[in-house]
């Protein structure tokens, strides 16, 4: 039974925004416009799976950069976006973050979400609640029809995007507004803080999801995937969210009548 | 001839600001879920136009709130949305700003749009460039292909949202990807500032664009409307804008595939 503490990852990751928000960087793609990596992101990673693997001794890692995946046989995973929203971090936008997830036996048990340029620290611990720079945050009470809609159209699936288009349009008219900040995790948490009310994504990865999502569900939210059940923390999900269930489950609806299966 | 200078504005603007970062305010809608106003917006307009009316005796004024529309005769007009995004505001979220454009004979004149939340003030002076607290910034140099995409679908009239949408999808499937504020001001300046590089929208009111498309153009960039001259600053328009006059007139294309004419 590892004994770390919620405010022992904020104190690394803390750490390692020193390495995101340095001046100079490299970019290159990986394969498409659209995915691309920083040196930034590499140093990020570097630094989280030292430091945190070094917190909880024989701990696994999934991380986006460089397929690293060592889950097999360990009951703590650490699940670690070095930068999530590098687009956005290419360009000098405040909209990215680093997110580090804790699972212990295959379930969320902490996670973190830091962006250094917007000041904002998320951090949850399963059972525990979810806050903003120790601050304790909630979902909003506003009903689907005043709920803003954090959205993308498959980024780095473009081939999806038809469909995407057509489920956004739909959930567009029965809400308010849409946002799109370019951060899965950025925005899951401005939904666990009341900002937003209703999430849909396609398609994401583990890594930019597994400590936004527990932000949320701690704050007050409710989250599934395309079968209803919570997102695989492994494998590629579709994620949904909102501010509670019935509002999370009425984008399900929507999105079941346009797809009767994943595309993926 | 005023000897007003772009500074003052900017002195009026930040003291209004102060206004609108207080806490406490109501807020009401327009007829629509989507179109609100909150007790802020109606205190920085009172408070920017009899400022702004003392530094330019005899300036008239089109603003966004109370149907405040006197222009007529007046070789100075002050053009204000007091709150650009307010949505946002009444969400506490950062993305959200007073708009105050100064034109001369009809002409765009001085320009500034400060965002207190986000701790960034635009400014240009027709001909002297743009500044982003008092540091000069460009558009950037990317190809349409490599371009961020700033949009949305008619807020206030869903009607429209069809067309918008497919115009949207046509756009985002030529570009890398799409970003969504709230805040048209916000925006354009951030387009200005290089962070984005591309943007559309069906129908703005003038207070929504008139500072913002100086401090665009004067940073480099391109603006234009749905017949391709520059939008009106006194009655609603299309606003399409862009890093450099190819890649706005590329939009222009696109957009002209859906629409063979204005449904407003």
């Amino acid at each position: 039974m590892s004994s770390i503490t919620i405010e022992q990852i904020e104190g690394v990751v803390r750490e390692a925004a020193a390495l995101m928000v340095r001046s100079g960087f490299e970019i290159h793609d990986k394969g498409t416009r659209e995915n691309l990596v920083t040196s930034s992101d590499l140093a990020v990673q570097d630094f989280l799976t030292e430091r945190l693997g070094a917190l909880v001794p024989g701990s696994g890692f999934l991380c986006e950069e460089e397929d690293l995946n060592d889950i097999a046989g360990h009951e703590y995973v650490w699940i670690i976006d070095p930068i999530d929203g590098t687009a956005n971090y290419a360009r000098g936008n405040e909209n990215c973050c680093i997110s580090v997830a804790l699972t212990k036996g295959g379930e969320q048990y902490m996670g973190v979400v830091y962006s250094p340029w917007r000041q904002e620290c998320y951090s949850a611990r399963k059972g525990h609640g979810a806050y903003c720079n120790g601050r304790p945050i909630h979902v909003s009470d506003r009903p689907f029809a005043d709920g803003l809609l954090f959205t993308a159209m498959s980024t780095y699936h473009k081939e999806w995007s038809r469909i995407c288009s057509d489920i956004i349009y739909d959930l567009y008219n029965r809400c308010n507004d849409v946002r799109r900040t370019g951060s899965a995790a950025v925005e899951l948490c401005l939904t666990a803080a009341g900002y937003a009310d209703l999430y849909f994504e396609l398609r994401l990865m583990p890594w930019d999801y597994a400590a936004a999502t527990l932000v949320l569900t701690e704050a007050g939210g409710a989250v599934c995937s395309f079968d209803g059940n919570f997102p695989s923390l492994y494998v590629p999900s579709m994620v949904i969210a909102a501010n509670n269930a019935a509002n999370c489950k009425k984008i399900g609806d929507i999105v079941h009548v346009h797809l009767s299966g994943l595309p993926y």
